[in-house]
């Protein structure tokens, strides 16, 4: 039998490269998302298609669990407590800003609450492995997207538990995109027939879920296609300007 | 102005004390419970009564956040899955079946969820310090309320946020029962004026929230107000066996 693995699922391009590396990997695959307060709730219609659409090319079941937690509660983000999000003219001005302070679509110890939750299912699969799509190179502004936060994550993860403890499992939390920029994230991606045009990456969606074309998670997601060299699927509402490149 | 604290709250007898002992060292508490599908929902009632007294007795005020996530979805403990949970005749019986295996009602992954969170609030408030009832002496059974753990979940923290990494923020996990017996625990809250007839401990109580006096914890419990020469005024359904001592 595979080897069981619980993969954290948003929807987004990243998330969805990583469900498909671990599929392609072997794993028993079990999809968690996380409907948290966020603003761009639609991105988990977006992770049930790429769920379903997994299972349909590659002929696997892929158990698919969205829990409920509303961090909106607890505020400090503007991806949950309705504040504007950032827009910016181009991918430059997004790195630019990012270099210079954490961006306020932030969301407080996310990762870690999620990679918390990802630990409790696998402990109760039998499950050693988590694969979560983060990814370091174009974005460093998220503390919690770091290598090195996710060793002290795995460092945790194995004194945490009774499958730890007891059983002697070893978590490993893989990470395949994290050395990776947006564009080679999507050559991975279309290299593992990924259909990109079921995802959702933007942080300001219009009520039909189209893409604002102008927040920071829409430009950096346009200038990795436009790297990359592959036709960009998103549906806009409006199209991001084409920047000179990185 | 007081240092804010993150305290977690979930009306036992344990987090109470904690509670206490976090107001009388100064620190600005915040109080968080989670409704997480636990059988015995009623100790947030009794968190509510704790918080409360803290600050009638004391003149603070303790805001008090309850958030709710479902992690009986997940399954794996049976505090949560309906499951019955474990009854002993007497709290050695306890002991020594904590001894061979971790028990039924550990929550895969619970500190774990419950500190993540807590960090994030933690980090929205600009609170360097959360505060956690756990105790790894009479009840070693569970992995994640050793020191150790808490060690490994304070260096994640420092890595996890952007109060660490943008603002120099060091978090500190304190654990001030962790190193004390249940009788110890009980007299230090009695030197603290906690009202123990506030909290709840009981794993299965009755339906008007009256303690079972059979489970681990209420054995536990009931043998620590014997031990700390206290009286115990938990109301029970069925009052636990006297045992002769630990």
């Amino acid at each position: 039998m595979a080897d069981a693995a619980v993969v954290l699922v948003s929807g987004g391009l990243d998330s969805a490269t990583a469900l498909a590396w671990a599929v392609d990997r072997g794993f028993g695959c079990h999809a968690l998302s996380l409907r948290y307060g966020q603003r761009h709730e639609v991105e988990l219609e977006a992770a049930a298609r790429v769920v379903a659409d997994q299972e349909s090319r590659r002929g696997v079941r892929i158990p698919h669990e969205v829990l409920q937690l509303d961090l909106g509660r607890l505020g400090g983000s503007s991806l949950t407590t309705g504040g504007p999000v950032p827009h910016h003219d181009d991918v430059e001005q997004v790195l630019a800003a990012a270099a210079e302070s954490v961006p306020s679509t932030y969301v407080p110890a996310r990762n870690t609450v999620f990679l918390s939750l990802a630990l409790a299912w696998a402990e109760v699969l039998g499950a050693a492995d988590i694969v979560v799509g983060v990814n370091a190179v174009d974005y460093s502004g998220y503390p919690d997207c770091r290598p090195e936060y996710l060793r002290a994550f795995e460092a945790l993860a194995n004194l945490a538990t009774r499958a730890a403890t007891q059983d002697g499992v070893r978590t490993s939390v893989h990470a395949p995109l994290v050395d990776l920029t947006k564009a080679e994230i999507i050559t991975l991606g279309v290299s593992l027939d990924v259909d990109f045009s079921l995802t959702s990456s933007c942080y300001d969606p219009d009520p039909t879920g189209a893409a604002c074309g102008g927040c920071d998670s829409c430009l950096l997601r346009a200038a990795g296609f436009r790297e990359a060299g592959v036709d960009d699927p998103t549906r806009y509402a409006v199209r991001p300007p084409m920047s000179t490149g990185w």
